[in-house]
């Protein structure tokens, strides 16, 4: 079978996360020609760079009618972008590695190393539902919360490379502690991790009321954000009221985005919206009756598009973008 | 006497708020060379074009030694800056009025209208406190509270130019009703209005607690934000303990801005500060504590310099800037 696809140019994308390496041939319509997933090496990282080495090979030989030109990788962690160092990068167990010198050696091609929420927000605005716009926010509430923002074309990178952390905004004063240590984040209300925790208060608040919730949690007492959505599935009063709450936070906390940034669209992705998308219908009218009206006037607020690939997707495209000569 | 400074480059500000207007001559080096303070007339668009026009040629009268290459003017509302039409003013009483068209048209030099916290957000940052920066934060925390957002040396202006709304953030879920109706603002607890408000609130939950504020506010019952610090500064309990809060609320505020922006330098201005300037010095511990470390590791939270003249020394650098070849 020949395959018309070859000479169009393509990079791998990597995204490494905490607990996995996702790594992908990506072309420069977005397009994954291959991808493949391992769990990753924390760390060690030297096995991380022979893992990601490996994974590549593998994309390689599953699409070898291309010959990528650069390498993105999304690391979650703290990057230097110049360097390629990555600074600090907790769920890792790195510090100061050089972690895209080392991938360029290996490789023989271009290495571009950015931020895992980063990367993602690229692909949302390259290849997904925030394409086409030049005033963007993307948000990824999964376990966590990150985000990214583009301002007149460009990401919001800030003076340390550390800006469009939009979960770790004060949502309520004194509220919550967050796992970041401030108290009352957005995340430490809207996160996976603090829908499944504001359900156990609840639940240890209200044992009968919670009764549902801590069948469904079974022996080893682990309710957590899916659990919540489960009860809500099957009209529990008290998982209801949760996911009401959690609307109420995530509404307060897109008005106060929309009104600082006023993006053309606001993306909202990641395992919670997932799994959960008639959170974002839900959220709309908050936003619209709420924000200020000047800052809605064009707004949309959608779903992100490429799901689980927005990482690869992302990297790839930072890749491509900086090998470009005018990159 | 003979004045040296004859041939350098200036450009008038003008400052129109809903109360006054502040007209002055501003050379590129953001030095005020004359200036002149009117109160402003709402509501009638040609009287105040009028008024306008006076202003300026009393500043022209009193500066006869330069000729200003065009004007500039940062309006309470919302502006269409390639047009200079005023969408909606609500303080003036304005919707859609020519304001840039009619002054170039009777004053005979380029006009440039903006919004009246940009202009002082663009003031600080070309010849105040942000001087220097290429990503800032400024709040001016007045009777409300305006920010401006400087992003990688540009003006954070949003998809309808409505970004920077920085008070209008949700801090409180579900909390005190702000003026814009959101529930639970950064400016429903710590702009002027809302300390005031607290404080009556406060007063009337505990009489006898509230008795020197009932006292320095008097008959009309009239206790203000300045009520409040007065009593603190006699170490009033209630007094110190809403100066407290108040400290507490705009600690979690920046926290949350510093997160989302990473901003090199965060400059905090307006009434409140200006009179209580130790409010930085409590803040800044808490900004340092409980923000990201990746976002405050070059981080500084500084007093705005340019005080009242702030708006039209920005508005004047707008003019100059716009007015370049290049601009």
């Amino acid at each position: 079978m020949t395959r018309s696809v070859g000479q169009s140019i393509t990079a791998i994308g990597v995204d490494l996360g905490g607990t996995k390496v996702l790594t992908g041939i990506v072309d420069a319509e977005g397009v994954v020609r291959a991808s493949q997933r391992q769990s990753s090496a924390v760390g060690d990282f030297d096995a991380a760079v022979d893992e990601i080495v490996e994974t590549v090979s593998q994309c390689r030989a599953a699409a070898p009618d291309t010959a990528p030109a650069a390498l993105g990788i999304g690391v979650a962690g703290q990057v230097e972008r110049e360097t390629g160092v990555v600074r600090f990068a907790p769920n890792l167990g790195w510090r100061d590695v050089p972690l895209g010198a080392r991938l360029a050696e290996r490789l023989g091609i271009p290495v571009f190393v950015t931020n895992d929420v980063r990367a993602a927000t690229w692909g949302e605005w390259t290849h997904g539902a925030g394409s086409g716009t030049r005033d963007l926010v993307v948000l990824f509430i999964g376990t966590g919360i990150g985000g990214g923002v583009v301002v007149d074309g460009r990401l919001l990178e800030g003076a340390t490379n550390a800006a469009g952390e939009l979960g770790h905004q004060t949502l309520v004063a004194g509220g919550r502690k967050c796992r970041c240590g401030n108290p009352g984040c957005f995340e430490a209300y809207v996160g996976g991790w603090a829908i499944a925790e504001r359900a156990r208060d609840a639940v240890a608040a209200d044992p009968v009321g919670g009764r549902l919730l801590a069948e469904l949690a079974g022996p080893s007492d682990a309710v957590t954000a899916a659990t919540v959505m489960v009860g809500a599935g099957r009209e529990d009063a008290l998982s209801v009221r949760l996911v009401d709450e959690t609307v109420e936070y995530l509404g307060a906390a897109l008005v106060g985005i929309v009104n600082a940034f006023n993006p053309q669209r606001l993306v909202l992705g990641g395992g919670v919206i997932d799994h959960n998308p008639w959170f974002v219908e839900r959220v709309r009218p908050i936003v619209r009756q709420r924000a200020l009206s000047a800052a809605t006037r064009r707004l949309e607020i959608v779903r992100a598009k490429l799901a689980g690939n927005a990482g690869i997707v992302g990297a790839a495209a930072v890749a491509l973008h900086g090998a470009r000569p005018d990159g």
